[in-house]
């Protein structure tokens, strides 16, 4: 199950990861160029291993950027800012980290700890604390089983760094958002230590095994002039949601987000219909004219370019483009009560009250 | 040079700080209580000793509270937040302070420093960092001897604290005033840890023994029913600025700091004439009705209550109050380019260039 990541290969995550990001993240292609110029520069490959098989004491360390995608994709990291993190809190904690993890299977940060990982030699954990990309830090399986996310160090790109201790991790989320905003819209940070036992637990497995495959299917549908969005619903088990047209989009980088609503005029199947986009750095709720939900967070809302098949982030979206979204099921830990707490729509000021992308099918159906 | 203080000689050093205070850093009633509540439960005076003296590889720490005094007077400390806060500084740097320091001499943190003194036995040095109170932590006579602010501690009420590293004092004026405003507006600080040497060069000395003696002459004058502003012009070599009535006050309590303007309608000698006294915390900039600076910081503005002759700090500027302002001179540090530079009027967006008490109190006369 262990399996290694090269440079050619960092194509097929930053793709996988930009789908499973449902918009959030930034750009997978700055990302791709970090992984891919960090494994040529140190000459290695990035082993992914299974959390399964991993000792129980071992320290195991996810590092990200964090802050509104809108300015991580100007703000760019060097690669250096991430490893520093990861130093400064090894060195808070007095020992070294055995595996790197990634915090989410999203944009960049499905891409910066292979980065890291070729720097440093690390082997990856083959899973993730959400299974696609979630706005804020506290939104992690692992904050579903008691694991703390601090203590944490957080470091921007001028050389600024800090070491939190919180009470819980939303506090942790609000100490580091701030944080974050003050360095200037994004920093990199190194969080959730956790151990092996923590880990096996913890985690999101098989994570980075499905970004490969995502991308995958992405590329090898391009390559037989297939749009990929049908072999992506059938992979995935997902939903065809609606394939439309921006025709308007607002957005504010605000509180440290990138957040907004971008309204769609369908197309092809869907011409006729209109419908409703908002987001916060990630897609979070789709709604059609009547403002009946279609797809509700913690589901995924996923998007494709509708003509060429790539993801769209949501700082690409724009007057005119035409996007495919696609709805996946979360994993089940997102969908109980404490996931839906955690990441459900009313934790975003939405008024619907949760539903599952298969209840939401079958009521829009009926109605 | 070395004295004592015990908890009846608290009310002299609270008064005294309120003093020169300049209106900031909250109610030093409080601050009496907490210092006098720890020396009582403790057993133990404080013993206050000149910097001049110590080891020049001795450990000396400021640790006082951050925040809008509007805040800190209603989010009261219990003490024990600033003993973490120096407890984690310590911690992170892997050994015992020696000294403790007050970081300015004004309202609550003239008082503080005692408090956690009583606590933990350690004596105080004779000095602080800025011979008054000042808004932001990057003013401070250390930032003019090239000490940095960091690594520092923030604490606050319900647990959370970080430690952080910042690539200057303002880097670290900014990142610690983020997580005070998220922390709820006010937190307890640890900071600026410096050797014995340091401490010799960089501090302002025998503030404390000025700050008590400014709250005796207080104490004193009040007793013979005089109104203490005449004594404390002649000891601190003041002018005289206006006795005036606030006739307006406009407060916002933003970006962690109390902001705001009090117009003020002149009495007794001062018939008349208006005022227009500003403030950030503490009372920076003074101007008559035609728009013409009388004291500009970094000079020091004092209120003294006009019936009363107490120290008024902003928070407690209120319609109707009659106030007695009297300007102090700066330490000569502060008036430097370098000292302008840090808090002078234009670090605060004030358009008139620094001109010293004694050239304004010309200049008015001439004009």
């Amino acid at each position: 199950m262990t399996f290694r990541i090269g440079p050619d290969d960092m194509e097929e995550i930053a793709l996988g990861g930009a789908f499973l990001g449902t918009g959030g993240g930034g750009d997978p292609y700055i990302g791709k160029l970090m992984a891919r110029s960090m494994m040529l520069e140190h000459g290695r490959d990035v082993e992914v291993v299974p959390a399964a098989g991993i000792a129980d004491d071992a320290l195991c360390v996810p590092v990200c950027m964090m802050g509104a995608p809108t300015v991580m994709v100007e703000k760019l990291p060097s690669g250096k800012e991430a490893l520093a993190a990861l130093r400064a809190l090894e060195e808070y904690l007095g020992r070294k980290a055995d595996y790197l993890i990634c915090i989410e299977a999203g944009g960049l940060n499905s891409t910066i700890p292979f980065a890291v990982a070729a720097h440093t030699g690390l082997p990856l954990l083959d899973g993730d604390g959400m299974g696609r990309a979630f706005p804020e830090l506290q939104m992690v399986s692992m904050t579903l089983h008691d694991i703390a996310a601090t203590p944490m160090v957080i470091a921007d790109d001028k050389g600024n760094s800090g070491v939190l201790n919180a009470v819980s991790n939303l506090w942790t989320e609000r100490l580091a958002r701030a944080a974050t905003v003050e360095m200037g819209g994004a920093a990199l940070v190194a969080l959730y230590p956790m151990t092996g036992a923590q880990a096996k637990k913890g985690l999101l497995h098989g994570t980075l095994g499905l970004v490969r495959e995502v991308g995958r299917t992405l590329l090898s549908e391009r390559r037989a002039h297939r749009h990929p969005g049908d072999a992506l619903i059938e992979r995935c088990n997902g939903v065809d949601l609606c394939t439309a047209r921006v025709i308007d989009i607002e957005r504010r980088t605000i509180g440290g987000f990138a957040r907004g609503v971008a309204r769609l005029r369908g197309m092809d199947a869907d011409h006729g219909r209109e419908f409703s986009l908002s987001f916060q750095n990630e897609f979070l709720c789709l709604e059609d004219d009547q403002g009946r939900p279609l797809a509700l967070t913690p589901d995924l809302i996923c998007s494709l370019d509708a003509d060429g098949g790539l993801p769209v982030t949501t700082e690409a979206l724009r007057y005119g483009l035409g996007i495919r979204l696609i709805g996946l099921p979360a994993d089940p830990q997102w969908r109980s009560p404490g996931g839906q707490d955690l990441a459900g729509p009313k934790y975003f000021g939405y008024a619907h009250p949760f539903q599952t992308l298969e209840e939401l099918a079958g009521t829009t159906r009926a109605a």
